[in-house]
């Protein structure tokens, strides 16, 4: 690695909770620069922008395609992630490293927190001088940045939800009782939202979805699950982690705030702890009636990394922003992110579209007050936006079509 | 339902613990019974016994066969199950249920509680001079039936494990930290120890495994992760829901104690509950560093109703002994537990053969002592005895594979 390189480097690096997808935006990018020749070198950064600044590089231009189509296939981010976010003295140091490796592209896959990290570094590299083009490849099961009309990561871990809820509305149906689904979603509720793909019959839960975008107080949420109950003899929930009171805080915080982490962007830590889930299904239990059969289920981290439940679309797509990225930086374009749209048809569609940088990050996007229904439930307007993203659902049937 | 039918009745029922291809079974057993006119009528009983005593039968000779090909490919039980056990009066009722509508065979899917279930069925039918024939179909996603190789059902849960096992490994190689994982088992470790199957490298997780046949005290369990933490930097730890203490106390009772339902079988609920992995995860942090990135899941009832994720080796078995179930009563045998045995080839092959029900009955099996390495890991020998059960695992590679 030296300036002799007469096309100098580009660095590609992964940020924040990592997908069932990342790694084919990382392979997309990668096989692209080794096609186009556009750059001398390709440096994997080990954990992102740590790897930058400690040298921790893995050189990607002599990595075979037979292994690069079987580490886009592995889920969660092979280069390893990190959740640093650069201020000025830790930006200055990737300019210097940049500099010793005669970076003039960085590829940076992540949320809208990594593509504040972009934002900054390119901004700074701009002030110095430093001639960089800086391009941000989308990824987040949240669903929720701005501009982008979905996000890769997204249909794959919908998928999961989706084909979770479907086994465990079948479950509830041969036991019947009172289910709770804890899913994966700080401030937007696209994933929770998902889990109305589920549905095949009127009968069919989740009965309850409730989502970060409407507060839900103790007595509407046990009056919801009374109602249900009642009329079906069952009840299947799914609540996003970061579903809020009408006082505005979240539920979560409210009652595990001692055992809750900290992330360094400032982001309180919802997953890795089944509290939530099990202070519903003790709230379900002790207010409305102890003999219920009551259960709860975090899905924690297996909706952004099971191994085995990619949506193809999802796949298709993430390869593409990665390529895309690429494709862009070739073109000359300057610096954003690389944005998807659908191009209208009757059927789904994309195109890509590069955005600045600054109409992605920091704040999110949330769910369309549209698609919500009664706060207790997801409209239709939803299911046919999130539905082309998640791939074909498995095939089921049940006794109920008999009595057709 | 009369009993002017010739041929009599079959009442099929489903019983315990869903799994994602007791399905299957009930159709084996159904298209069978359709194809050998062995009865007139085929009686689907709803909720298992419960649907016998209560006369919710659903008629299955009109069922399509494509319905029923739907009905197999979908997670937990198409009738309905139960936890009933039933005692002398409740026997009694399932008697004059079975007289009302001529049954002559009664085929019960279910694991140790419903052969059990089948027994005392079985044997008040003799007393009573009822002509009965009784067949246990076997089913558990805990692969404990005595004299059964492995059960129909524990396939898939394991080929679960499999895939979220590799899935988290990866994550857990993203962000490092240490990760417990809660694997569903009551009493035997074979669903957790399947968690091995997810290794591909020396280095892959889980690098902790806890079953329920090795007690584990609270300093062996942090030292163990300290150990693995210091060498490695991180640290994925597999812990069956039912492990115990070296005093013989479950954890998950002397933890959460207070928050534990029984069913009716007597045993305790241990799922549908974070607590426990909480518990370790807490423990973690306070005795090996309060900054430790220390993350739980537990895997819940996704291990056994998660649609879209089957192993057909376990898919093809389930539907084998159903089938089998209405051939033995077809050529006349007498009650019993169908089960499969490996015929010894060089390649994987099963044959099927009727056990008595009382082998079956009450009592489990749990993993073979030989299979268990420092009370902490899981021996090559039960990887070779488990790995052609859950079918072939998702492609991956990690940029390691660089440095050879």
């Amino acid at each position: 690695m030296s300036n002799q390189n007469k096309k100098g480097a580009a660095v590609i690096g992964q940020s924040g909770g990592p997908t069932s997808v990342i790694n084919q935006s990382l392979v997309g990018a990668v096989l692209e620069l080794k096609k186009n020749g556009l750059v001398d070198e390709v440096l994997g950064a080990r954990h992102g922008v740590r790897g930058i600044v400690s040298d921790d590089f893995i050189g990607l231009n002599t990595a075979p395609d037979e292994l690069l189509e079987r580490v886009a296939l592995t889920p969660a981010a092979a280069l390893g992630s990190t959740r640093d976010k650069p201020d000025q003295a830790y930006c200055e140091k990737i300019f210097q490293s940049f500099a010793r490796h005669d970076v003039r592209y960085f590829f940076y896959i992540g949320g809208n927190d990594s593509a504040d990290t972009a934002r900054i570094v390119s901004e700074l590299a701009a002030k110095s001088g430093h001639a960089l083009k800086t391009f941000h490849i989308p990824k987040t099961i949240d669903n929720d940045l701005r501009v982008h009309d979905h996000t890769p990561g997204f249909g794959s871990a919908a998928r999961f939800v989706a084909c979770a809820m479907m086994g465990d509305n079948y479950d509830n149906r041969s036991l019947p009782g009172i289910k709770v689904d804890i899913i994966m979603g700080r401030n937007a509720g696209f994933l929770t939202a998902a889990s109305v793909l589920a549905r095949r019959h009127p009968e069919d839960g989740p009965h309850l979805i409730y989502v970060p975008e409407v507060p839900v107080s103790k007595e509407k949420f046990l009056g919801d699950v009374d109602r249900v109950y009642k009329k079906q003899g069952r009840c299947l929930i799914a609540i996003s982690e970061g579903v809020s009171r009408p006082d505005g805080t979240i539920w979560a915080e409210a009652i595990v705030s001692e055992a809750l982490d900290r992330d360094t962007h400032g982001n309180v830590q919802l997953s890795g702890s089944g509290a939530l889930g099990d202070y519903f299904a003790t709230l379900i239990k002790e207010k409305l009636g102890k003999k219920l059969r009551v259960r709860a289920d975090t899905f924690g981290y297996l909706q952004r990394s099971f191994a085995g439940c990619v949506s193809e679309v999802d796949a298709r797509e993430a390869r593409l922003v990665g390529q895309t990225a690429v494709r862009y930086a070739a073109e000359g374009k300057d610096n954003g992110s690389v944005a998807m749209r659908r191009n209208g048809g009757s059927s789904y569609n994309v195109e890509t579209f590069l955005t600045p940088l600054s109409t992605v990050a920091k704040e999110t996007k949330h769910l369309d007050p549209a698609w919500i229904s009664d706060g207790n439930n997801i409209s239709a307007a939803f299911e046919n936006y999130a539905r082309p993203l998640i791939g074909t659902l498995p095939i089921v049937g049940t006794f109920d079509e008999l009595k057709k």
